[in-house]
């Protein structure tokens, strides 16, 4: 196992204080995605949910990425990654990059998977940088809740910890999903993974549920929907964005979630009031997420556009 | 056939000018509703499209009922209707009232049929008394479309035109529901509907297909997701409501329309912002026609109930 090491050094030094340049961790994969949609097909495209993530994140914040990728992971993936001031020192290499491939159908709604080839992530052990133990905003994306686990753990203290999971893990390691969410501050999933995890066919119920386990926040996305923020005794409910044109909607929960933090972390205001702005901020970015392929709308996404959709989405809910 | 007769008279002459006290025109079903969910059951309860139509347009306005029940109905729900200042010129009676019989599962999205009995439904012709034909608002709740036509023929001078349909005629009567589409301002029907109709699964392009058939607002009901207002390069997302406690969603939908209608024919004012606040109003009756079975809620909601759940919809939505 090597890793990348020609990456700067991110620590320095000011009044004999050190600190990080990096203000979000985000755990999670990084894979090839095959994906096909009624509007097309990409081929092992830049995937996985520390990738949207990360991505999505820095957009408002300097992410540092853990994950695992295999020889063959192309040298431009990894220039765009810094391009895109994504720190990469947590970035294991070995084996085989993971490959999903996967399809929709008419509905968008739910991604079907052909295959799963894990390969390097099989083996997988996530090890924090010592250049990453002090940052405090953290968002265990999608992958294995024991591997989200041990990130924490490593961690010298987080302030802020975001949880993301997927039907998969709740299905195979139930427990070990509670126990993540029982550490996390604020636990963010889809509506059918909601009800699966907390065995409701009512979000209300299950989002109540939730935040008997100690969250401070629930947030369930809804896709097309919208979002919606369980805090307690408030709730709020993020207008979905009116897309004509969905291409493909694979990502938008990562992107989701990593713009929800990289906004929390850029303006280090965790009142609800700036919760339900970070919500907002998710959903524009996961709505753009889904005008192109894998990650090709992300890469060119730039501020002017996420604040015209802002207003867009503050104009659609106006009454 | 035979009419009720003991309703007491509606226009009234002021300076020579004869005008009618109703100001909202319903056409649509009145049933009995055998109704189980997982939270229990009714049987032969008061229902029907017109009927949750003119609860919920009462709160607001003063609604003329156009449908048709049989021999079996009870007084007491003539009664109630015109304790609700419905004026029931226009019902019908003969044979034997029309009686759905169905069912909930679990998620409570889809009602689902065990048993329709049209009776005197099946040889129905709706006919507009006088006293209603210059009433300016008119709702064509969900009945056979060649019914909705016939009475937008009978009226004088129709202002103001809300179409409502359902899956059954989509299939059945297309033509005649394009037709009722094209003599609408406002076309309401639900997302599965508005796929079924337009062939698309995408809402924004069924939207524009409908707007594209002449009328100037479009919006789809998404039940617990809330409901969107399309109209020309214009959108608006209204919140679902957070409910814990679904008992009954049947007449969900036909509630918000009257309700919808109610506020606009309160308020006369028929801009697209006003458009907005009826939409809510709408969704803030048909939330609370699911909290108790069949009419229950509706026969005992308030303005001050409605006004406090709008304040509600109003900070769901703030960012």
């Amino acid at each position: 196992m090597k890793k990348i090491t020609n990456y700067p050094k991110l620590s320095i030094k000011t009044n004999q204080i050190s600190f990080s340049m990096n203000d979000v961790l985000i755990i999670g994969t990084v894979a090839f995605d095959t994906i096909e949609t009624p509007f097309g097909k990409v081929e092992k495209a830049l995937g996985g949910s520390a990738a949207y993530a990360s991505f999505a994140a820095s957009l408002f914040s300097k992410p540092a990425l853990i994950s695992v990728v295999g020889n063959d992971f192309p040298k431009e993936h990894i220039k765009l990654m810094k391009k895109k001031s994504i720190n990469i020192e947590g970035l294991q290499i070995t084996g085989k990059t993971f490959h999903w491939d996967g399809f929709y159908e008419y509905d968008m709604n739910e991604a079907k998977t052909r295959k799963t080839e894990l390969n390097s992530l099989e083996h997988f052990k996530a090890e924090v940088p010592e250049n990453y133990k002090d940052i405090k905003y953290i968002f265990l994306a999608n992958i294995d809740p024991e591997q989200q686990l041990g990130v924490l753990r490593q961690m010298s203290k987080p302030k802020f910890v975001v949880l993301d999971t997927m039907n998969f893990w709740i299905n195979s390691k139930k427990k070990s999903v509670i126990d993540a969410v029982k550490k996390a501050d604020v636990l963010l999933l889809n509506d059918a993974e909601a009800r699966q995890l907390f065995g409701t066919a009512n979000l209300v119920n299950a989002a109540n549920q939730a935040l008997r386990l100690g969250p401070k926040a629930v947030i369930i996305k809804k896709g097309e929907h919208g979002a919606l923020l369980f805090t307690k005794n408030k709730h709020f409910n993020a207008p979905g964005y009116p897309l004509e044109n969905i291409k493909d909607p694979t990502g938008c929960g990562d992107s989701f979630g990593g713009a929800f933090i990289g906004y929390l972390a850029k303006t280090k205001d965790l009142s609800e009031s700036n919760f339900r702005k970070a919500v907002v901020y998710g959903s524009v970015v996961a709505s753009h997420n889904a005008e192109d392929f894998g990650l090709n709308r992300l890469k060119r996404l730039t501020m002017n556009d996420i604040e015209k959709r802002y207003r867009e989405f503050q104009d659609i809910r106006e009454f």
